[in-house]
């Protein structure tokens, strides 16, 4: 496994347990006569080592339990009653969330890395001195630190990031290398951002210009900025254009994926995720705890509500008022039926036509 | 409001109608008791203060006139005449368009902020002896200037850009933080790139290579460049291929959005614009004054001709030689009721199959 | 043409097929009386000009021959022999695969120009202590080399690119400008990585996160990491995120276009080749020696095998085991035939129930 501690630096299973739970989630090591294990890392069922924990979260994979060469295995206290190979060759931890367990206990193992990153300011960092960077910040080589921005306590910065005039970020961020931030963007807590992440580049803002040549085009200026919540993470490549004349607006606890696509003045609700390459048109409105499924579309001046879930590859073209699932991508085929019936999808407002006919037929 | 003068820098109202009105719009301050308000920023009808001025473009927004708090309006003469809670408690500017003049007076208001960013070259920025650098030009820190490159005068670059050798950009331009130009890559007059935008990428061309692994390619190296004309703007994280051969060619005009995929060899015709996500496939021409809706596809090897406009989402697989509108998403659907059309859709050749069948029975 | 030798550097013909010609194809110059000419530069059968060199590929193209200015055009014995206007005004190349043949003569060229590039270690660059950098290697300004990486011999990285702690990088790589390794990140030999790629950041996710607020998530630290074969091609903006436990794989041969995205635990075989805008989401296998057409959306935790063939802006939503072509994606219409169609669409099930209740009653 890639992230593996030291023999003598891997935590016992019980200490593992305490130190990464800190949500307090219920845990039991179920009793055996096997030595309680130290942990240097975590793997899958399949791959994880005899010094490694490992989880069981979706039922589907219980058979998996059969190979597992792991250390210890988290499972939901019913996996383990329905389970029939028993004893196992592992130490068995009964805990009723086994996902967000392993959440928390990759988060743990992170942090190992995490903390051994380069700390300070590095001497390349090009800052103003307007700029106000809080105590524990850490500023990577060839950054750049805009007038009047603003760094919050605690926050890495990566090699070659750009922070623009008046921006600001909140404390214990993470920009990983070369995002830029334009001017008047302003970034939450606890904010992940990943590489090549633009926030603030203009919204597509044009006025026909019928002095000028036909067809030309007047750039709106775009005066608005954006503003990003806590505990948001955004993903590679992902652009957030700035607003017209208000801010482009995304809440607290929003996941975007890569490459993701927000025009100016979308606003995203709370908790809202989303898949990679999602495209959203200007000034379209998403609600709280929506997740929206990758590459989907969603068109501009609409509003979708709360706990709307797009699936992947959909257009979505009008407002969604009613929470649920909307799907819109029609099925793939080997390319000659696809043909057959792409051939056929041309006609059917004509096929409605003529069987309307056959039934006013039939019924005479 | 996002751009704000300070109270004593700010113009009176016709002042401003003067110094933004580049083109000579027509616009006239209806008289009223009120006194002449001084401007100190651009507001949209429901959030513009009473330093402020706004504008009504859209008809159906009308009634956002009651609730407006703004030291003036522009509007139409016949939204002026149509309105009947008159007198109104701003000042009123008549201008048959609103939006153009809204969009000049962005421009205008936005230029302050412009003026004041750094200028100059900055000491860290690395320009090659060979490259030519005209008066007037700004360079900001990081960014690398290869042999022979050449920058127009005025033309401001932002931190960490890239300019390859050999490549230009003419006079007035501005580059955001972080684009990347190959060599071979030249630019027109007035252009505006976005961070994370990349011209000159290598075409995607690989020939079959038989004599090696069975289906191994040989790289075709990309001999041609990238032409963009004049007044192009180029949205963040798009990237312009360079041709095989020839150049890829972006005439005047061209408005692009962010994250949009220009192929080798693609030929965008004057003042066309695109929105975001749309992706164009190699040797492809599209002609001027078209507009392609966010995240649509164009095949590789045709051609669109002129005021061709695409919705958005829409896969264009062969020519269009009229102008017209052209729409291909097809709509999406509560999920239970996706999934009944979805499969009666692959079955739709067999369905007009059956309905022939009963028509001739019928015929009989 | 853009790659031009001058005169007194230019091969003759036979130099320039026997220098370029690494894999051996059989090339035979036909007899003619006219002299044998320098070849300075490569061009298409319309644009070559009387020192460069053409090619035609395509049968189609052969009418093209007519108005050929070129001093040489290589085409196959099959073209060459039903060839009715002879004799031809330019040298004559015989070879069975004048495609590949073109391939190699456009590296050969490209060479002349990588050549000339600048060689060795810029001094802005900044290389962690415990990096290996090893002879031959050139590095350019601004870049950043962390802790334990290591970089292959003759490997080219230009500017503004980051290497994360502990990622390799095979011998005689390419990395364009602002190419972006996060830690973990190992590259095979031959590698050619445009700008703004990204390889590296963390995969989509999340775990539910019911004891904090309604809808929030945990984040599931991404522990694996990304593995890239040989000869393989990474567009420009294209993101390789890395694994959640283990490595997201790309073998040997792979070719990507720019502005994919490659999702955590993706696995690509060798020699498959996307185009570009396509998404795969987490967890799915392709196979060994397919091709995937531009803006295509491959879901998450599927398998497609061997020799699938998809055709572009499809989406594949299941597995696929069989070789072959596969397609999805719906004819466009003028808009208001579109409408008629959409419309319809939406109650296909309900027109086949009908279709249904016909035939019934036909039958009766």
């Amino acid at each position: 496994m890639p992230v593996l501690l030291a023999p003598e630096a891997a935590p016992t299973l019980p200490g593992l347990l305490q130190a990464a739970n800190l949500t307090g989630l219920d845990t039991r090591i179920v009793e055996s006569d096997q030595p309680m294990p130290r942990i240097q890392g975590l793997g899958s069922l399949l791959s994880a080592g005899p010094s490694e924990i490992s989880f069981l979260a979706n039922p589907r994979l219980q058979d998996q339990l059969k190979h597992c060469r792991a250390a210890a295995v988290i499972l939901t206290p019913e996996a383990w009653e329905s389970l029939e190979a028993k004893p196992v060759p592992f130490r068995v931890v009964l805990c009723s969330q086994p996902y967000l367990m392993y959440a928390l206990l990759a988060q743990w193992f992170d942090q190992h890395r995490i903390q051994g990153l380069p700390k300070g300011i590095h001497p390349t960092a090009v800052i103003a001195e307007s700029a106000q960077i809080a105590e524990g910040v850490s500023i990577g080589p060839y950054c750049v630190i805009e007038d009047g921005a603003s760094i919050g306590k605690g926050t890495r910065i990566g090699p070659g990031c750009v922070v623009g005039a008046g921006s600001s970020i909140g404390s214990d961020g993470l920009l990983h290398a070369r995002v830029t931030l334009y001017h008047g963007v302003h970034i939450g807590d606890r904010a992940i951002l990943h590489s090549g992440a633009v926030l603030g580049a203009d919204g597509f803002g044009f006025a026909p210009h019928p002095g000028s040549e036909p067809g030309a085009w007047a750039k709106i200026a775009q005066l608005g900025g954006v503003s990003v919540g806590n505990d948001v993470e955004i993903g590679a490549n992902t652009t957030i254009d700035r607003g017209a004349l208000e801010d482009t607006v995304i809440a607290d606890g929003v996941k975007l994926d890569n490459q993701i696509m927000v025009a100016h003045n979308v606003r995203i609700g709370k908790h809202t995720a989303m898949a990679a390459c999602v495209g959203i048109a200007g000034s379209t409105t998403i609600g709280a705890r929506c997740t929206i499924g990758g590459a989907s579309m969603i068109s501009g001046h609409i509003v979708l509500g709360d706990d709307v879930h797009v699936s992947g590859g959909t257009a979505i073209t009008s407002n969604i008022d009613k929470p649920g699932r909307y799907t819109g991508v029609y099925p793939f085929d080997e390319h000659a039926g696809w043909q057959r019936n792409a051939a056929a999808l041309g006609q059917l407002s004509q096929l409605r036509r003529r069987l309307r006919a056959l039934e006013k037929q039939d019924s005479n």
